[in-house]
């Protein structure tokens, strides 16, 4: 149980169109990208809704990446569906149709057998459904947090007490400079660390992350990839690689930190290879440590 | 000889405003932030052309940085001068006004003094210009170039050939883009690379640089900066950094060049810190060499 990890938040079946091609009706969500991440390094249990309409295959995938969907919950209606389109420089976004369907009324409720885990995720959802899974979680030993927009934009006083919560958060740069107002990113991270969290991450997804901590900073660069076909759930991606190894070893001080750091950035760079998880489906963490190493000689330079 | 540079480019009067002020008819262009830059690392010999308007105050500022002025010449006539604004995030700027005046005409012919320099960087102008530039200059041991839209957009065919008698091209990312064609900088590095350079650094603004060279790649995050006052010069004073620090160790292998980046990027970070060359000019190399190591800490991670 020490080394698990419960993760709360969407389970979607996107529709998205890149330049590269597209995918419709395809596993996706926050909580779903996050658990195949993390599973590579940690046992996770998910907890969701999906309709009556969400295709057993997809259970079955979960499932045979080890995690838990003991706390995924099926109700009648329609399962969360999400259509966007990227563009040329796969940065931007549109949202074409949104059906939140049986997310509307998500109130996630924690199974028992989850009550005691030590590592919590909680992905983007409202604000106050964050809360009231902190209610219902016993000694958590690590709690981590994303947001997003438009609950900065809603429910800021609300973000401001999850933020008083947890010990880290992991934010887009874009989310980070609306949240502080300040432009730039160092203000803004530390203007996010002073409601609360020990340590703030950044994503700044073709950029990499720069994480900001009371004593200590650090910067690195994202993967470099040739072909990236689809950026949806990269963020998420890089929580479940970042969380998963934080709980794999059970400790959190700098060094483990910055190791997870990149261990999120190169989990990332697998999701983004294919649509929807198809290709981090696929990967173990012999893949992942290989391309940890590669990350290394990459950034390495001597000292003078 | 073996240690000095010579840098042909702009030299301008700048008015600049941001969000955090402004600053009218300042010292800037290419020439002159990279000379400032490199010449905390190597002496530098400059070629441009000024109007007779050109306050003395900054041909002695240039001599205090035992910055060689034989090759820069006074016209009659007024400065090169240039008016931008940018906004917000700093990432944009906006051309306000463009005189060419005295630059209109810039022919630049290399003193005979300067022409067994082996360290030569082309700053960016017309790359009919630069061809000039390498027809009169001896057995040079390392160029380097930089570019920009306008020229790939009109002259394309003249910026291949520059690129084809480079050793390393330094370039804005959304350039790179631009002259290949991808939103992918790999891909695009790789273009460019196609064409001559064995090195190719593609610079980022806020989020560093990106290097490529046939065996080996390179990240660097930029250096993080709670203030940033003026984007203006910072391109120019990374390739400063960079080619004054290779000049100075005259080696230029892998080790090196990554270091060079390294010492760029520091450079650069000083030089946003104030308008024009206000906070340039006061540094060294322990200033540099202090921030260089605090960027070694900020990108260090334990191997697994």
């Amino acid at each position: 149980m020490n080394n698990e990890i419960l993760v709360v938040g969407s389970v979607a079946l996107d529709t998205i169109k890149t330049p590269f091609g597209d995918a419709k009706a395809v596993l996706g969500g926050s909580a779903v990208y996050f658990s195949i991440a993390a599973s590579s390094f940690s046992k996770v249990n998910i907890v969701g809704v999906v309709g009556n309409d969400f295709p057993d295959k997809y259970i079955k995938l979960l499932k045979k990446r080890k995690i838990d969907v003991t706390g995924l919950v099926k109700q009648s209606g329609k399962t969360f569906r999400w259509t966007g389109e990227y563009k040329y420089d796969l940065n931007q976004r549109e949202t074409l149709d949104l059906q939140l369907n049986v997310f509307k009324d998500f109130n996630p409720e924690i199974p028992d057998v989850y009550k005691n885990i030590k590592y919590i995720f909680l992905a983007n959802i409202d604000p106050e459904l964050q809360l009231n899974v902190l209610k219902q979680v016993k000694n958590p030993k690590l709690v981590a947090c994303d947001t997003m927009d438009h609950w900065i934009k809603d429910k800021k006083d609300k973000v401001c007490e999850v933020l008083s919560k947890v010990d880290i958060i992991v934010i887009n740069d874009s989310e980070a400079r609306q949240f502080s107002g300040s432009a730039n990113l160092v203000k803004s991270a530390r203007k996010i660390q002073e409601c609360g969290p020990k340590v703030v991450i950044i994503k700044k997804g073709e950029h990499g992350a720069f994480c900001f901590s009371k004593n200590w900073h650090f910067a690195a660069p994202a993967f470099p990839l040739e072909s990236v076909y689809d950026p949806t759930g990269a963020g998420d991606s890089f929580a479940g690689g970042f969380m998963g190894y934080l709980a794999s070893c059970d400790r959190f001080s700098e060094k483990e930190v910055k190791q997870a750091i990149i261990f999120g950035t190169v989990t990332a760079s697998y999701c983004v290879e294919n649509f929807s998880v198809r290709r981090l489906q696929t990967i173990n963490f012999q893949d992942i440590k290989k391309r940890y190493n590669e990350l290394k000689k990459i950034t390495h330079f001597e000292p003078i």
